[in-house]
């Protein structure tokens, strides 16, 4: 059913909804520039409550620009505000995303660093999945040349993640030893990127097996997750890892914190197992809550160990630490110049395809971002495809994962 | 009660126990080189607990060197040692100690770095608190030549450990904030002067009130440790701080890390709130390893803070990390040839007089390190001391600061 679900582009064609067709008609041919497409969520739930629908167009105020948006990036966390298991749900209907890239079309007033035409990246607290997005320029960073549209799409937010959990937090130097669960994600290929511009580090990853082809030249060792990599990692390393990121969570804490060396930090920064099925959502959310195992402190003492969480979202938003998410970025931007680190694309969707894509991560089926790419028109009908059997896949409660890598080739550069 | 104990030489004349003195005085006669004094433990409870006897001359075996002591250094480790409320307390008897230093007066086979002569500072897993000492080159650092052996006593455990916290475990840079409880004491000492060796840190401080007029040039801000310092802090620096280093635990870790700036760090690397009277030892320590406040990781994500827990010995002796100790130990040599960092000796004293060292160091009355100097001759008693009140003060449950600071003059020199 996942599978197919997949390669299905179900509700493709219902997803501007009928009691909105009229207006949306009246909006379309108007074409004025008043109004937007963007990505609606209307409830907590499955993929039908999201909708692409029409929205006023925003204009920059004091300090912000205004970005014509090319491409967004996908990342699980916007899955989990589907499903309301975060810890500070935003209120309904939102437009959901919070990277985008784009070109500069106008600037606020008293907002300097930028000129119309710049192209650029940008952090939103939500409003991402949008023709246009106005955000603060402590949260707008401007693009390299050699930088395509999709490559910035999955920069900023697991890059600036990666690497500051590996040097912010962690303190990675020559010859340490990092584990990273979900290798063949976003944030797990930029870790593995950024572990190599350190000498002699050894990367642990965990990951499917059908990704390990894939990735397997990215990290030293690769692990199937659903083996047990506690063990296979200590025949490797008895002493085990001097890092380990963490964004399952449950479970994965006590096992990563009992496979660090002395020293060594264990990173939490997300929880994604909380995601099970469809439409779960708080009850797996308190009991995933519950169930994560509590620290003692006296038991780090005794062992010397590091715990540390990490949400780069909290960070920028709630902590407004602009400042040193732009110098991150900085050091960033001369690595990708260097060609040390180069984002890994796992696919492009049209806006209208939000729900396939949504379900190829949920799947965990990447390897890589998944980019919304705003230009791009959805994928035809194929024959064999019916929007009528669509809504069952929603209320599956465990999807397997989706072995079958779709292909696509970007097509913004 | 507790001024008079710390004042009063309880036992001083009694500690050879009686039992013993037959065998002693046969020994002292002898004087052959064959047995050495040291402080021995024989059980867990109170300072009766404590005597000093003769035991037989270690020598080195391969790879160590045998130390001829001049000077160890006295923890509170050593008062929660001898209450036994520590994870894996020592086998007993027990001669207790973890530093010292002296001179080499022999080397094992297969021993290399050291010479007969050399004047050095050690760590040993007990065993230190004796007139000779054996323990591996891995432990063993050369003393600068104008380190006094007061010095070196007061050196090796707590600037290793404050600059593992600090630049190892937290990162310190410049700029930062740094919040160390028991400012006083000879780990909050170190740190004050290691957070100096970086521009533009600032230190908040907490120490009893008594101490603040000796202490109060080496840190920014001190509150007494009796007021609401979160309050306090916050008044100063709403923002919180970026490191808290507590040896305290129980309520104050909650405490510090509601303190803490996003992606600060609290540091546990003690326990010293378990120590309550003099006697106490399992009860209370069942009841604080319950009574901390456990952490939830998920929390340390959304607030994007870290916690750290840091034993120093465990990572010596369990977790065999000698090679970072000596560098970090190379780099601290390097700050004190500098003059930027100086043991801050509190108080020196004879082997005899442990017992009321070691009061000092329950009333938390010391300013700095406190140090058993052996070749010290003990305190003649006073016409006014009584050995026959001493014992009461040992089953006091609680018992107040002492807020004379007894002078003694270092001889070590």
């Amino acid at each position: 059913m996942a599978k197919e679900g997949c390669e299905m582009t179900e509700e493709t064609q219902h997803m501007i909804e009928k009691q909105l067709s009229k207006e949306n008609e009246h909006v379309e041919s108007s074409c004025d520039g008043k109004e937007m497409r963007v990505v609606m969520l209307s409830g907590f739930g499955g993929l039908n409550k999201l909708r692409v629908t029409k929205k006023a167009m925003p204009e920059p105020a004091d300090g912000e620009v205004k970005i014509r948006v090319k491409a967004c990036g996908l990342n699980f966390l916007d899955l989990m505000v589907r499903q309301g298991i975060i810890d500070s749900p935003p209120k309904l209907p939102v437009v959901p995303g919070f990277e985008c890239c784009g070109i500069v079309e106008s600037i606020g007033e008293n907002t300097e660093g930028f000129e119309i035409g710049d192209r650029v990246m940008a952090f939103v607290n939500y409003n991402a999945w949008a023709e246009v997005v106005c955000t603060s320029v402590d949260f707008v960073y401007k693009m390299p040349d050699e930088m395509s549209f999709a490559e910035a799409a999955a920069f900023s937010l697991n890059y600036v993640a990666a690497y500051m959990m590996l040097f912010e937090v962690a303190n990675l130097r020559e010859g340490m030893s990092v584990l990273v669960h979900s290798a063949g994600g976003s944030v797990g290929q930029a870790v593995a990127q950024l572990c190599s511009t350190v000498p002699n580090v050894t990367v642990f990853g965990i990951a499917s097996c059908f990704k390990h082809p894939s990735i397997k030249n990215s990290v030293t060792h690769l692990f199937d997750r659903n083996i047990d990599y506690v063990h296979e990692v200590k025949v490797i390393s008895p002493e085990g890892v001097d890092i380990v990121l963490d964004c399952l969570s449950g479970e994965n804490t006590g096992k990563s914190l009992s496979l660090l060396k002395p020293l060594g930090t264990y990173i939490l920064y997300g929880a994604s197992n909380m995601v099970t099925g469809e439409t779960k959502s708080f009850f797996s959310f308190a009991k995933s809550w519950w169930q994560v195992e509590k620290v003692n402190p006296i038991k780090l003492y005794e062992e010397n160990k590091v715990i540390a969480g990490f949400s780069l979202l909290n960070l920028l938003f709630k902590q407004k630490k602009c400042d040193l998410v732009k110098s991150v970025m900085e050091k960033l931007l001369g690595l990708y110049n260097e060609q040390k680190i180069k984002p890994v694309v796992d696919s492009l969707w049209a806006v209208e395809e939000v729900k396939e894509a949504m379900q190829r991560i949920h799947d965990r089926g990447n390897i890589g971002k998944l980019i919304l790419d705003v230009d791009k028109p959805p994928t035809p009908l194929m024959a064999s495809d019916s929007t009528e059997t669509s809504e069952a896949g929603e209320e599956e409660e465990e999807t397997e994962g989706d072995n079958d890598i779709k292909e696509r080739m970007p097509f913004i550069h």
